[in-house]
């Protein structure tokens, strides 16, 4: 189906675009990930005849294989990074800095964003690219040390470590006096540059912004802005209406002196307007930026073509909207006002602060000012993710329940386990993605943490391995995030007994109970007590920050070791996910979502008693228990954890196939 | 005894000093600490006859009671503030710096440092003060806020909150644009003066350093920077020669690419060149400072009359001498030659960055060089540090003995028990200082932290109530800090509970094993989960580390939330400290010092498995412990200390008056 074909179509249906105004909006739809129901085609309106709905879908798969973007596996034309050198010698830089992020600095960027791919082959999900003129470095983390030497021109660029043998080092010592290091002010945070300004100046080297980024100039196909619907998130799931929000944070911004604050955080501003999009893959947001201002009003800065319809009234008209190439103006602008403006330098470019210089604002640097009121959940986000969660537990159940007899029949394989999962989780109506790709890694696979199968590392499971699946699911009412350990067949001694340990330090999390005031990063140590005292550990995080319908990744409040976070308060939904790898044979987490909660009236001293609850339902595999390891505590929390999840999962397995699920459960969930 | 009298007495002893060179020394002695047989005597040679002694002793005392410091409780006369503002005023300062530190940024200051309390009158032991022309602040902690008030005339200082009221916030708030706050380039921190040049900026107004601190330029009797004699720190008690130790470090720096290491700390340079000296209360160190060169050679700035007979011989030919003024001189020089220089931002004055940059060296910021090995201490610092505390706990277990039936016979109060408690100490040859002032707190006053007893504060000890001393001593052999807190007749139910809670934290640090990679840090909670699993917390670090025959609080090596502090390795010494404080009440301590211990073929992991070794041996109050409360494991590590206690502390109680504290330490140590 061609675009011209997809006019006539459009015409039939009394829509009319032209062909290159439909060009334009399918090359942002094709930049865009599917969500369910091909739910793009709103953005045509929202009754579309069926046959112009076809017609489009068509159009879109016959521009989608046509893709001409230059993404995918390397390695690649050395021509590529040939033509960015010209373009850096046109502009007179002696070097460029290649992050893998984009302009909002999120964890899933578009596809026009991966500079890095297109100029190295490298497809992992981190990474850096410095390019010098005679020599360039590609660095990445310790999961992608092998991927990294199939897919890049190792001659070309030399591989280092992003974390030993960062991209400050190598500024330091592969640049010298005089010379000039160019980098793109959209791509770094104001903090993040300083780093990187600092490392420039022990060489002697000048790192100065681009107005041009060398490789969009070099890269003819590159892919446009994503383009997906924005439609409201109604206060049945959001709770409190997006005025009330400003206002709060309007109050905020008076009391502390400040005129207006920029917020280019996606995720913030999608909970501070309750909209929802689908820009990027698994994070129900759209792309843009916005400045709040002390009076509680908004300026939106976005493509409009992605609001759907009555969404404008859902914002109100306290919100106005502009394009988003108008957002750096408006940010000289508002400095040229005298203006007192907060911007957070973690999460703003560096452009974001320049252009403020530029006007002349007075800044006040400080946390993105939607960072703490969406990390605490009200009531109605936290009924939601209850009911969402129950439900993605019955999938999880049904998966699980599945599992054994699928494997001992032999042929099901991480991509078609992770599949099955998939299809139990899309057969309910609210769910609109999974809330990232899931993690679905069998006997030595599981030990790779941020493992994500690929037909060529795909393999069967197999009886006498573990399993270890991470998954979860945006429901239009909670983002869900889970992970399970199964034994296929009879696990051995060791196996039992690291999980054990594994599940005492998730029964600390859970149990924990402490003072308000207490820092997620304090609780760390009680999830590792029982592996650090035979001498093992876990290499990441106990616990992440979820969002609400929003990123299954959040901030500011998490529990790990190094930064302690923020106090945790009532309302802040937290991941609890100790686990252990044994390098080479398996790999081990349990993880659930729990809420912080209150415990009032319950503690001895002045300060509130906090605890967590724990929302996810879904059997921890018995048979990996080693019950005379469990203290007698222990074992009442096992026990109880599984009544909780019967009485939550049995009541949904009322279908006839779900007979043999149901009496599965009941065994999965026996005391102990 | 007159300074002339004092000439003549010597001139009999065959010594000749003429009456100015007398004077200089003297002033000195007087502004240093009294060491245990007035080894001050020192400076004027090993073997003065006892009269020639005895004038000395007898010159001095009559010096030390003419002070004219200005030193002391105040309120001050407001004529210092005038005097002060008077030589801003010569110097163009709008505004002026005064933090409570000295050159060399060490834990305790010598009195000429004391400028805050000079133009104040306040003597507590950490603040701040700021002068402006019109206004002035002086910033306290929590501790200090009523004593502030009684001490610092506030019509003059508006008191302001150290930790949430900062310097960085007035100084942001009290200047504008255009004017000049000056500061003293000694008394900052490269780290400290970047947040007050930060904060200034904020303002508009401009950090100046001063050439002449106006203070001291006002402060006609300020005292002499502290004389005190250098002697070896022997091998028997350092286990490695200073010329072993420079060749390590030497070659860390060869390795860096690095010429010289500037080292300011004063504890840093005692430890490397296996010295001692006294310039300031309960730290054995002589304040000097050092430049060590990549070759293992090192220059040492400091006062040469204060190096002892022999000293000279025992550092060797590869240390050269130089007077302390020529220190900034040598910065300038050292970069003069084009050298790699390294300096530590976080110890290090201003002035040293200042005068290296004004060189021209290229500056390399790292950690003090000796900072990590002084903290691993050696096989003979730990067999020093052993038998220190085995004496030192013999030394506590005759107190503990005598306090009971003292307490009940009437008189004993807080001063006097700490009297008892340092006659006890001090009967040991090898001691030679306490190592803190110690805190004696009964009922309320042990619910204060740092609880420093005065003349004003002292109260009786009574039955009913909780006694907390926290103490330590200063031995040739080690440093010892313990703190036991006891029920002077029958405690209550929560003192037994919130006892047992403390107890159980510490024998959770005690037992505690862990991977090698693990950082004091990350095991704070398991000293806190028992308090917090009622809503309780303590406010303070868990545990610090220790010198061996140094500084009581010595770093990286720390237990606390907030930093993590440096992977824990063999060697180091750190206190497990945690407690319980319920204000207007009572405080709980339990403090033993514990040695970081590699507990090899243990682990099951890749790496090594590590854990503590308790070294310090004194009865904890079973009269608090409610055993119920304790898992089988923790009666059994209650029970193993105490027999430990016993074995260690029993063979040193065989002096006739020892039989009541033997068969006290029977009962104290029983098994429960």
């Amino acid at each position: 189906m061609t675009g011209a074909e997809a006019v006539a179509a459009l015409r039939d249906a009394g829509i009319e675009i032209d062909e290159g105004a439909l060009a334009g909006l399918m090359a942002g739809v094709v930049a865009a990930p599917v969500a369910p129901g091909d739910a793009w085609t709103d953005l045509f309106g929202g009754n579309l005849p069926a046959s112009a709905r076809a017609a489009l879908i068509a159009h879109r798969a016959a521009l989608a294989e046509k893709d001409a973007s230059g993404l995918g596996p390397g390695p690649v034309p050395k021509e590529r990074l040939d033509a960015v050198r010209r373009e850096m010698a046109g502009q007179g830089l002696d070097g460029f800095l290649i992050p893998r992020t984009d302009e909002y600095q999120g964890e899933y960027i578009p596809a026009r964003a991966n500079r890095l791919e297109w100029i190295t082959g490298f497809t992992g999900s981190a990474g850096a690219g410095v390019v010098g003129t005679d020599q360039a470095a590609i660095f990445v983390d310790g999961r992608y040390t092998l991927q990294v030497q199939s897919q890049v021109d190792t001659d070309s660029f030399t591989v280092r470590h992003l974390i030993s043998e960062p991209v400050t080092d190598y500024i330091e010592k592969a640049f010298s006096g005089g010379q000039r290091i160019g980098y793109d002010p959209w791509l770094h945070t104001q903090s993040g540059l300083a780093a990187l300004k600092k490392a420039a100046g022990r060489s002697g080297a000048r790192l100065e912004p681009v107005a041009v980024n060398p490789v969009d100039a070099a890269w003819g196909a590159q892919p446009a802005a994503p383009l997906s619907p924005i439609r409201p998130h109604g206060l049945d799931y959001a709770g409190e209406t997006s005025s009330d929000k400003r206002a709060r944070l309007a109050e905020a911004l008076t009391d502390k002196g400040v005129d207006a604050a920029v917020i280019t955080a996606s995720d913030s501003i999608a909970w501070l307007l309750n909209v929802r999009g689908g820009d990027v893959s698994h994070c129900p947001l759209p792309l843009s930026f916005a400045i709040l201002r002390a009076d509680g009003s908004l300026d939106w800065y976005l493509d409009k073509r992605k609001l759907t319809e009555g969404l404008q009234e859902h914002l109100g008209n306290r919100v106005a909207l502009y394009d988003i190439d108008e957002f750096p103006d408006a940010l000289t602008t508002l400095g040229a006002a005298g203006a007192a403006v907060q911007a957070d330098p973690a999460t703003s470019a560096a452009l974001v602060f320049d252009k403020l210089v530029e006007g002349g604002a007075r800044i006040v640097e400080g946390s993105d000012p939607c960072l703490l009121p969406k990390a605490r959940k009200n009531a109605v986000e936290l009924a939601g993710t209850r009911a969402a969660h129950t439900r993605d537990g019955a999938a999880v159940s049904r998966f699980l329940s599945w599992l054994p007899g699928a494997v001992a029949a032999g042929g099901v394989t991480e991509i078609s386990a992770a599949d099955t999962l998939q299809a139990y989780r899309f057969r309910d109506p609210l769910i609109r993605d999974l809330s990232f790709d899931t993690i679905s890694g069998a006997g030595s696979d599981g030990a790779i943490v941020h493992y994500r199968v690929t037909e060529q590392t795909d393999r069967p499971l197999k009886e006498g391995e573990l399993y270890l699946v991470d998954s979860g699911g945006q429901y239009l009412d909670g983002t869900t995030d889970i992970t399970r350990t199964i034994a296929l067949g009879e696990p051995n001694d060791e196996m039992k007994d690291r999980f054990t340990r594994v599940l005492k330090g998730h029964i600390a999390i859970a149990t924990a109970r402490f003072p308000a005031g207490v820092s997620g990063g304090q609780l760390d140590a009680l999830a590792r007590q029982y592996l650090w005292s035979i001498g093992l550990d876990f290499d990441h995080g106990t616990g992440h920050g979820v969002g609400s319908y929003l990123n299954v990744h959040e901030g500011p409040q998490r529990i790990a070791k190094g930064s302690l976070g923020v106090p945790l308060e009532a309302g802040m939904i937290l991941s609890n996910e100790p686990g252990f790898y044994k390098t080479g044979a398996y790999g081990i987490r349990i993880e659930n979502l729990v809420v912080v909660t209150e415990l009032a009236g319950q503690g001895a001293g002045d300060k509130p008693l906090m605890g967590f609850e724990t929302i996810t339902f879904a059997p921890i595999d018995l048979n990996l228990v080693e019950p005379g390891m469990l203290t007698e505590a222990e074992r009442a929390w096992l026990n109880s954890y599984h009544a909780q999840v019967r009485e939550k999962v049995a009541p949904q397995l009322t279908a006839d196939e779900d007979a043999e699920t149901l009496a599965w459960l009941q065994s999965a969930t026996r005391s102990v």
